[in-house]
């Protein structure tokens, strides 16, 4: 079938807006009609060509909602009509990732998914004969993409598409950080490195936690009051802080973070997000990316002191059990997405999202249908 | 009291015996009469002048056992008759360190300790009116030393102390690094690199532990017989492995390491064990301690993906109650240390202790008074 797609054909160049023709789903798959997309630093990140492992030409995009349109054979869990949220982390629930109860990196389509195919090793989308590449399992800038059943959250229909599309990515990395992977208690001190919208989003997470000090850290100050506004405790401006922060936060802190979170994919911001963590406990978990080939080092005398370095992707949230959840939470006012939401444009005004982005302009802009 | 001992005065210089001056126990403190200590790298660093925090004159050693000869005031939990180990981490159960529940490092005396001095500021050891620096709050290199209450540990009195000294350092480190810091569970796999003495003791934690795989790696093959007596159940020597070490045990072990140790120092060791570890889930726990100022560093991708990176000081083990458990342990024939007691040797001797260890010759030396 046919379908509007924001194309794009080669690194550091726009996207096109394009029709491209979508093949159905083939066994285990579903077509989704995406009604809105994110658009998220990653999706730049591969655009900008600095991804060693981005192709072109692709469909790129993984913060999406839409409706079940089609199913293939043998799909159970989903119907057309179905509401649901694209998966750039599957569950398959088979595999030993997934049944092993300690991580959310299901496995069962890691290789073709990286390969930006289908699990057939197919490509789905093509414009004038020519294929273009999948990304992330999910490619959500097309107004129809086709995914894995294993790849899809079903969700309740009363749910705006336009706001739970961001729970695809920003919403459940941050808030999954905090409650999967860290498992902040009430009462613990969290530390949050980069205000931006995972920033944010582990805030309201580390709120809905119990903690108590949430300390932003962010060289701009004009992230402080949505900041605030998510539940952020304390500020701290490292342009502003005598001597080095380290110390500032561990003072700060009364010894140091329990947990603190890197969301900015700075290596030397991750070495001072595990560093000033509490001495015999504290934890520090990455989440930002880094650049490719970039290291994090750090003495080990911090981590024989006590301290744990981890890192989370997706929140460590496994997506057909918490996505629904969290949408829930959404809807039930237990956690904040609107204000996070600043620019809300049709595709055709896709690449102005990403110039927004760029500027430090939006927080998350999404693209409807 | 008079006491002999073995002293340091000055760094990178043979140790001599000489007749030391011990001052009696003040306000929470005991007299210790010791009866055996292990010579230990801990002590051979700090003798080498690379220890930045080594104090000199000192008397050195840590890895004591012996008999309580004097309590001073408001001691309760101890008496003359006592059969004791000393603690270099002590456990006062009172600092917001030992009450946490999440850590052993209890901070009670942190500083005096780290100074070389009694928790009052004061010496307790002098040569000829000169005052000598306490080592690890134990000082066990002399026939009677003085520890804080707090810094000793109770066991029972049937047990050999020229044995059950080495539960007070690298008996525990080894054990308690798989019990308490990773907390390894049966059917997991483990992978040791390094396998001297602590690398023996994480090998028969692991066994007690019930792990499946136990891999040692170390490019000693002279130390496969011995390791394969504690539980060891796959060598690797490095220097016979084609190609990259990390794949090898990866495949090795079908995806990783559920828990790896590195118990050699090595930071670029340290690298590996934290990259052989499984995908998802593995956790890598530094034992070994790095030259003064050496960084350890990865991409964090490889924590991002699901890998936790953290290390252990004496085992995580709390001294006055965990120790007593591992002398248990060893009376009841749960653990073995007779092996790995490869020497015993009079005061005397100490600086041949110290020359088998450099040499690689011994296990464990212990000094019997």
């Amino acid at each position: 079938m046919k379908s509007r797609a924001a194309v794009a054909h080669a690194p550091n160049k726009p996207l096109t807006i394009e029709e491209i023709e979508v093949g159905g789903p083939k066994e285990g798959e579903v077509l989704i009609e995406i009604k809105a997309t994110g658009v998220c630093h990653t999706d730049a990140y591969t655009l900008s060509g600095a991804d060693p492992e981005g192709l072109f030409p692709a469909v790129l995009g993984h913060e999406g909602a839409g409706i079940v349109v089609d199913v293939g054979p043998g799909v159970q869990s989903l119907k057309k009509g179905d509401h649901v949220i694209p998966l750039y982390v599957p569950e398959c629930r088979e595999c030993n990732f997934c049944t092993s109860g300690k991580t959310n990196l299901c496995q069962a389509i890691r290789s073709t998914q990286g390969a930006g195919l289908m699990p057939d090793g197919s490509k789905r989308f093509s414009i004038d004969g020519e294929p273009l590449f999948h990304y992330m399992g999910t490619s959500t800038f097309t107004n129809y993409t086709v995914v894995p059943e294993i790849a899809v959250a079903k969700v309740r229909e009363d749910a705006p598409f336009d706001k739970i599309c961001y729970i695809g990515c920003g919403v459940t990395t941050g808030i999954g950080a905090v409650i999967n992977t860290a498992k902040v208690a009430p009462g613990d001190n969290v530390v949050v490195f980069g205000l931006g919208g995972i920033g944010l989003n582990v805030i309201q997470g580390a709120r809905m936690a119990g903690a108590n000090m949430i300390v932003g850290v962010d060289i701009n100050p004009g992230k402080k009051e949505m900041a605030e506004r998510f539940g952020m405790t304390h500020f701290v401006n490292p342009r502003e802080v005598e001597g080095d922060l380290v110390p500032y936060i561990v003072n700060l802190t009364g010894g140091g973070a329990d947990y603190s979170f890197e969301c900015v994919g700075n290596v030397q911001v991750m070495r001072q997000a595990l560093e000033c963590c509490h001495k015999g406990w504290g934890t520090s978990v990455i989440i930002g990316v880094a650049g490719s080939g970039e290291e994090i080092s750090t003495r080990p005398f911090q981590l024989v002191t006590g301290r744990s370095w981890r890192g989370t992707a997706f929140g460590g949230a496994k997506g057909r059990t918490d996505v629904p959840k969290i949408v829930d939470w959404y809807m039930d006012g237990k956690i904040s997405i609107d204000p996070m939401i600043t620019h809300t444009m049709p595709l055709d005004e896709i690449n102005h999202a990403f110039h927004l982005m760029h500027e430090g302009e939006s927080i998350r802009s999404v693209i409807t249908f």
